[in-house]
Formats: structure tokens, sequence, C-alpha cells
């Protein structure tokens, strides 16, 4: 995560325009996740990289707008943080429409299942169904990977025209994370070709060994690909030939039939 | 909606310590919703209430921190606004063991149904399955109603002590908003006291007419109440008959499936 110390001016907001206190305050808010639900002062200033006066100072000016609640030495998120924009992109239809279909995916199959959308060169999730098992991806609504390193990605960015192709990746090329796999290219462009021609991908234990994901598009009424859908399952669990034969249909008929309810619902 | 530029500091951050740019900052990005999703720098700076010149300064940070996206003449949110308020649903187990029970009792009664926790004197949906009709109730996760209108509200005011209740009573009486229903202190209490005897409770076209809701509690492994799910109809689908026949005992099945698995999942 990038400090809110390090947040810095940079694009469209540069030097005086940029409000600092705006970036750390979003920082402060970010700090708090599953790991850690509630945190001390001391706590927030140490993963923001703020004073303890500042963090204090970011603190209860949430407290007092409402988005935190603290006792004596604890401070934790309030609901009124869903308010921030959730409740608005959580109505998407995209998001409200595939809900029943990937929990019908679920069902049958008895893997998680999700749909992402791109967002610069990411993916990232919007829907998710999760099956419960010791050993579980940490995955969640909000989520990003690098497209490229992804089933859901290589269907996304098979949608992209040769222009928009060509500066995903320039961008992508600057933004190779550490923890995740690097990409080449010539690789990724037949890896696209392929999903394109098929109509699906999949990654086999390249973002993670035992891990694999296959993806279809989601697509509006002109046909244009405007989201993916994925099921992800362990290697050990199933063969190939089984993710051919059983997954794929499947994957493809849920695809089908969220794009089939989109264009009712847009319509 | 408090404009932005009356936002004021107020309780702990009181004087110099509140940060008032955060607080500026938050309104923007609520300034975009469902009816307005895509705003102009006219639109955000009136419904805000700041000038053009500190809209546009909080426009740009916005948009080079990656939570809003802009065009030449137009601005909206992008997916990394789920990231502020995934970070208090991804601390809360309770809205991912939930999703399954809310989507298997919607199959079972083809009705949409939903999850809620009290804050203050508020309930916030935190999980809804919806179904889709001409007709739909417009509520996503985010949003509020008054506790003491709703079914949900009187599962989860019937969990409190005489003390948090008696709190409750004078907040409530402070708050009681336009266009929603006002309360009578002794005909909300024994309404709680029934839900507590019965053990669910119900709102028959109080709120709306032609709405009725059935609302039962959601326990810890302790025995307390945390959160309380529903089912809505409307009045001309079912009789109460079916309502109590059929109803009642699918929703106390999911609420108790819920509570067990919750159990599970925090031990």
């Amino acid at each position: 995560m990038v400090k809110a110390s390090q947040a810095r001016p940079a694009g469209k907001a540069a030097g005086t325009e940029f409000v600092q206190s705006l970036a750390r305050g979003l920082a402060v808010i970010r700090t708090f996740d599953a790991e850690n639900p509630r945190q001390s002062l001391s706590q927030v200033a140490r993963s923001t990289g703020l004073s303890r006066a500042t963090a204090r100072r970011f603190l209860l000016t949430l407290v007092d707008l409402g988005y935190v609640d603290s006792d004596e030495s604890q401070f934790w998120l309030t609901p009124k943080v869903l308010e921030l924009g959730y409740s608005y992109l959580s109505s998407m239809p995209l998001t409200e429409v595939a809900a029943p279909h990937l929990e019908k995916l679920r069902s049958r199959l008895g893997e998680s299942s999700s749909v992402s959308i791109l967002d610069g060169t990411d993916i990232v999730y919007v829907a998710r169904v999760q099956v419960r098992r010791i050993m579980t991806v940490d995955i969640t609504i909000g989520t990003r990977f690098p497209a490229h390193a992804t089933s859901m990605g290589k269907v996304l960015l098979a949608s992209l025209s040769e222009v928009d192709f060509a500066s995903y990746l320039r961008e992508a090329a600057e933004r190779v994370e550490p923890g995740m796999p690097g990409f080449d290219e010539a690789t990724l462009r037949s890896e696209i070709e392929a999903a394109r021609k098929r109509g699906w991908s999949m990654t086999d234990q390249e973002l993670e060994p035992g891990l694999r994901s296959l993806a279809a598009p989601i697509k509006d009424a002109s046909g244009a690909t405007v989201a993916a859908i994925n099921v992800s399952t362990h290697a050990m669990r199933y063969t190939l030939d089984q993710l051919h034969d059983d997954f794929v249909p499947a994957l493809l008929a849920a695809a089908s039939a969220i794009s089939e309810d989109l264009a009712t619902v847009n319509r």
C-alpha cells in the first residue's frame, strides 16, 4: 500500500491544486480491513506513515463526520462508510443481475465464481460468491489484479481495439508489481487471440500454484464486452478434461444468461 | 443533505483540529449517486455548496487518486471507490455468511430478502437479494431507515437493554424525518415486546401502502442479536395467513442457519 505520507501530486491536480488532506483522510479509511477492523491511534499512524498528531486529527474528524467510531483506545469504521459510493456502485445493474447466476454456478460446480470489470490495467471484482474451504483465496469485492495475469483479464483485454490495447501495453509495462508475474507481450497476445477465438480463457496456475481459473465475457445488447465472469478451482480437484467438459459449458451458459438479463434491464 | 460548505467542527475534533478538506472531499464523493452518476463541475459545485474553483481542486485530486474519472466535461466515480466501503464490509463476516441463505430464501419464496444492522437510530442494509418486478423498492447496500418504522428495526431494538433503549428513544424523538412515519412510544414498546416474545416481527404497510415485511434476529454464539434478516412482499400477493404459514417458518430457518454459520466462522 502507498503510505499516506508519500501521497504526492501527480497528473491533473499538480502542485498547489492537490488536496493532500483528502488523500490522507482516504488513506486512513483504507487502513481498516478484515485483518484490522479495530485499530489504535498508533496502528493507524504506523500503517499510514502519518505522525500520531496528524493521524489523530484525521481520525477525530472522521469520528465527527460519523464515518469512524471509537472507545477510549480503539477506532473502527461505521456503516456510514457504505454511503461513500458503495451504495451507488453496488447497485450497478451488472452486480445485481449477476448475483443469482453466480449462486447457481456455485451450486452446480461447487466452486467460487466472480464477475470483474477492466479498470485501467487492472481487473476489479464487482461481484463474487465464494466456497468456504480451509484454504480459500482472499478475494473480495474491490480486489484488483493486473489484467494480464488473470483469465478474466484476458477475455476483457480481448475486447479492446488495437489502439486501446497498445496503450494498455505501455501502461502495464510500467506497472508490473512485486509478487505478480510479469508478462511477455507475444505470449499475452497469443493468449488473448485464443480467448477471442474460442470465447473463453483459462489461466493454469500462473497466478498461484494449483490455482486454475476459467473466464468468459459478459456482453451488452450491442455485443460489446462489458465484464467477465470466472470460476476458479484447484488443480488437485479436477483434471483439465473435466474442466473442458463440465466447467466450460456451465460457465458459458452463465455468461450468456447474465448478458441476456443485462440487455433486458438496460432496455 | 448537509452542504460541504456548511460542514463544521463539532464534537471531538473541535476548532483547528477539524480537517475541513477531508469533510469537503467526502461530500464531493457523496454527490454521485444513481440519479447523478455523471456530473459537470458546475453540478458538483452546486450540490456541495463549494465554489467552482474549490470543487475543481477536489475533483482533480480525486481523479489523481483514481476515485474519479472524467472526460472533457463530465466526472464520474470509478470502481476504486468500492475499496472505501469495502474496508468496512470486509471486516464483517456477516455479509458473506448471509449471502447464500438470502439467495435460498429468495428462490424458495420468490421475494426480496435483506440483512441489516442497527446504527444509532437507523437500520442499515448490509446484504440484499432482490426480485425484479415492475415496481421494485429502491433499497441497496448502505440504505438506511429509522429503526422504529421497520420490521428489522423492531427485532434489533428488542435486543437492547432498557438503558440503551431509553437513550434510543431520546435520540429517535429528535430525528423523526419528513416523509417517515413518526412513532408513539407505547405502541413501539408493545410491538418490540411482541417481537421479543415470538422471535419475529412484522410491519404491515406502515412504511408504505402495500408493503409487508417480516423480520427475525440473527444471533452470535452467545445468543446476542447482531443483525436482522427480513423478507418483504406486497399485500396483494399473499394473505396474512400465507405469511404466517409459509413465510415465517422459512424466515426463521434462514435466520438460524445464518446464526449457526456465523458461530462457526467466528470460532
